[in-house]
């Protein structure tokens, strides 16, 4: 089969063929219909330090937003059949150490992530356990079924356990506009948040705009409005700041007005990535306000699955995540898709098995 | 001053004067600008059972749905000045019983509700503490202000507390779509519910279309369907039922209908006052599908009255607000309000300050 | 092997010989080690009316509180291996429906009880699937290790959620007596309960006796107090009622005095089974005062196995359940065991694999 | 009356008379029985940067844990009396603000604290708002009820919220061994913590006997040990690290252990307060685990205080609250009192009403 391969440890990767896979014991196969690029795969093309110090055989097939069909099943598999048309979630547990069993499974003890740490989706075939596949409706556009992954993280961004305080008439603030933050923006929208206030790193036109179509009160320019953005956001909120704020960023300026602006006894989540420490007073930033901080990786299984899908059966909603897939490319232009993200001219970059 | 006043106990009222109330200490007066009729309004003006038992001292105004203007404030009062437009909290409490000290003084140990236990809002002026004022936007309609008290009873029945499991892309049963049950499906469809399905009564053609308007994707009659709703909802929930069931008739069919439609490890709100008790088989209801019920009685305070100003900042849930208040009529036609919701004619009955 | 197994549907059943299980696929074979009576092989023993429906397929194997040593595995199986000591998790789950995928498989679609619904432990082995086997520090006594799953249940009836209201400082009440009430009070002891008030349905001093032992402040023989127990909890608590209360008993009354005891906004946790609907005041019981009430059934699959664990590394609790079992008796004198049970003169009764 | 007053701003405190308090608007006037000291104290005396920030007013009388007897009361006040031995929540708060109305008034927005930010309790007399004052169990030793405000602190570093998750059978570890630390050891113990185990800062042999007395299993000298404390935690909770983690030290090193040991899911309270901004790795720290933080600040009013109530209804409890004060002084003695704890050679000081 045809498959984007990375050959060694180096920048980007090549179109060559390999062996399809087979199923091997509680495996389906999977015929891919539709995949999209995350910021990881750019991370695992560009070789950068985490990609270095994570990715250790070749070759390796990357990529694990994805949609597909599937076409061979192991004969242990029990909840799935061949054509069934299937999304996949994107961690694979060993479903027995102690978060798998306390209802944590997404930060399982021994994580494996699919085309980061066994081979992905960028490519004709790849072979999936029966757990991590999540049946979709037939009917639904496989560039959107393929983004129901991020879609997840979004709504572990805005909801992290059932006990999460609730959103509804709830003033919320969006660090960061890359796919993930215009979702959260979505999300809130349904969910009845009363003031929805985004920033976005600037140079990023698209993004902005999207902020708002998305259903953001206002969208403002971290770079152009640097300090002042605190202020505004006080303003925006009586003076009392938001109720919920979600770093989406992994800039350091953002988080520390994350903290800035979130009401005492507020929550803040934390989803975007740094590159390196980040310097906080701690006092003021989480103690004196007695503020209840989340750490938002992967997405709930499958809680969250649930809960995107129920989100999806509202046509408006499903629109506007289609408008945050900006281009629909062929796998074979892969190298465009990863420019275009780079270059920050792209919402999201879908992929379709052409090659 | 003009006041809507029960002379004696029997049924009806008559419309008198009475001294107008000045403020004791920490209490403001208000001028009515709009007041609203409630099912217990219905209740006292019948002198049904339930009235008998609980009102005891004549002459007594009653009436507690109400927007006003402030006019006279006691020396005590530091939050509030004159001239500012509130609401009231109708539950008048003591601040200092167990309840009222952990954070849930809407079911204070010394209760007492205004209109009911104290003189109400169907006049002229009246009398409120200080704490029982809530301050409105002045641009906000007197009368959508005034429904903020039930509104706030539905944003209760949805979201008991702040670890209440979440709505959004879950699937939801109403039972009983009396005022306090269309708003519940307004605010349902503004926290992202994926399917509102609700049952109504029947022979009410005026609320079934509203809880249409206000977002149900179906609306069972529930007289006509009898026993076919628990299989009607199974089937529109992929069999697994609803993951939360609202109960907001007060019927004992209902009540019953809520538990076999609710999902296992599904909750259910009961909100509807029964006339008598109910036979229930607590094993298969509740027990054998770890059901969680909540009991649901007023609003907590201030939680839900600050969800409920979040949620009327969007103006497509505020227009639907409004639909429901299907007649204004001058105070003095009071007896006209009372008829048109005896005979199932009007969704919610606004009362304009003209005697 | 040696079996006790019901042979047809009738009361009673024989010891006789069955073939010895072998694994199927995901499975283990266990050697018994200890096993324990339960409330539910006392309906078998009597085919009660509960037991006749349920139960179709002759010869079953009933028993299913046990612990034993793994002697046979599946190739599938990883997690676990010969000579390992375990316990039994005894609902058997799909592991894929909408419940077990939503973090609450103990109430699974498609739930089998082991020693129900297929053959148990009442037997020198039994089988098991894997995510069943609960592996057991080697060094605790089995007859202790057999009662984990019910005092699972314990803990489950004390803390049904995760974002259950706490237990400590707080003033408690148990409804009924019976090996779970009893475990509960251990578990409330140890969790920082203020007052832990129990009832016992009378005509039986063991359990009056080993509540107090286990920690109560005080136990009320409820035949014998009638009505005067709610007035007695009132006045113990201040006239404000417990802040939880754990309906053990099953007996209509008691779940009566169940919502009256409780605070308003306090907690009910149902465990005990009815044998016929229950009449209830819904107004009184649950709305007026803002109750929430948990229906309980087994226990969250793992995290009450781990919090089973961590309350019996203590030993002070571990020497207080080791008091409950008041009878150790050999396999075959389980008749003697059901009429100790019966005549209400045990507590909790092992069986030990003496043939 | 004789009171500890700041005259000026620099280091230390003199003795003298100021005239006696009498009661404004919603007052009551308290006689001394006992107070404490906090560590607060020390930095008033010691006059650091933070009390050169924070004081500004002088003469000024500090101390705020407390322990008195009512003796005057202004007329507004209806919940308490003459007579009433009371302890006092030493957070001032308007009452009116977003927070104050949504059940988080420890963290009000315009919140005031009772000697520092208005006159204190080390004197013969104090004045204090009627929602400060908690009523105490006249019986109760005041020493011990003078130290249920930090032991309040306690309890919310223990159970931030209501939707905590549980502590019974759970592994927690503390970071700092000072009073509020010492009394969380004892809080753990009486919630069924399974392993409790502590850090101190070394050379202060006083707390780490009495961590171990509180119920700590392991109390490990954090100087001493220095890195090997994250291995050491590791191995004693088979690897998976801590459920709960409390940091109680302020230390920087100790905040970065804090998050290597608590297992992925699990959560922090950060209650020690840091001299400087921290640099902390988000994304291993928090990230990558999905780890929950909550900053402590106060105590719930009045959650706590209950809480706290129940626990001390406990004699065992009570006991070590009391071995913890390992101090009673005459209030003249106060500079042997402040001594003590910067000599490190003292675990609680009481000060007596003796000049």
């Amino acid at each position: 089969m045809y498959a984007i391969v990375k050959k060694s440890p180096k920048p980007g990767a090549e179109i060559t063929t390999l062996d399809t896979p087979r199923t091997r014991e509680g495996e389906v196969v999977v015929k891919v219909k539709a995949a999209s690029l995350c910021g990881t795969d750019v991370h695992i093309w560009n070789w950068n330090q985490w990609a270095q110090n994570r990715i250790k055989k070749f070759p390796m097939v990357f990529g694990h937003e994805v949609t597909g069909e599937i076409v061979e099943i192991d004969q242990n598999v029990t909840s799935l059949q061949e054509g069934d048309i299937i999304s996949a979630e994107t961690h694979i547990v060993d479903g027995t150490c102690y978060q798998c069993r306390t209802d944590r499974m997404h930060i399982c003890q021994n994580l494996k992530i699919l085309g980061v740490d066994t081979n992905g989706v960028f490519a004709e075939y790849f072979a999936l356990p029966e757990r991590n596949a999540w049946r979709n409706d037939p009917k639904l556009d496989p560039a959107i079924a393929s983004v129901q992954e991020p879609l997840g993280n979004a709504v572990q961004a805005v909801l992290p356990k059932d006990n999460t305080e609730d959103i509804a008439g709830k003033d919320v603030a969006i660090l960061g506009c890359g796919p993930i933050g215009l979702m959260a923006i979505a999300v809130l929208k349904e969910l009845g948040a009363a003031k929805i206030l985004a920033t976005a790193g600037g140079f990023n036109e698209i993004r902005m705009e999207l902020a708002e179509k998305m259903g953001a009160d206002m969208v403002l320019n971290a770079r152009e409005e640097g300090k002042n953005v605190v202020k505004i956001i006080r303003d925006l909120t009586d003076g009392k700041g938001v109720d919920v704020a979600l770093e989406m960023s992994g800039a350091p300026a953002a988080v520390k007005q994350t903290f800035e602006i979130v009401t005492p006894g507020g929550r803040v989540s934390l989803l975007g990535l740094f590159e390196r420490p980040v310097e906080l007073d701690l006092n003021d930033a989480l103690i004196f306000k007695g503020v209840t901080v989340y750490g938002i990786t992967g997405r709930r299984m499958f809680q969250t699955w649930y809960q995107v899908k129920g989100l999806l059966a509202n046509s408006r909603f499903k629109e506007k995540i289609g408008w945050i897939i900006t281009h629909r490319l062929p796998m074979r232009d892969i190298a465009k898709g990863i420019d275009l993200i780079k270059s920050k001219k792209a919402g999201k970059v879908s992929l379709e098995p052409k090659w």
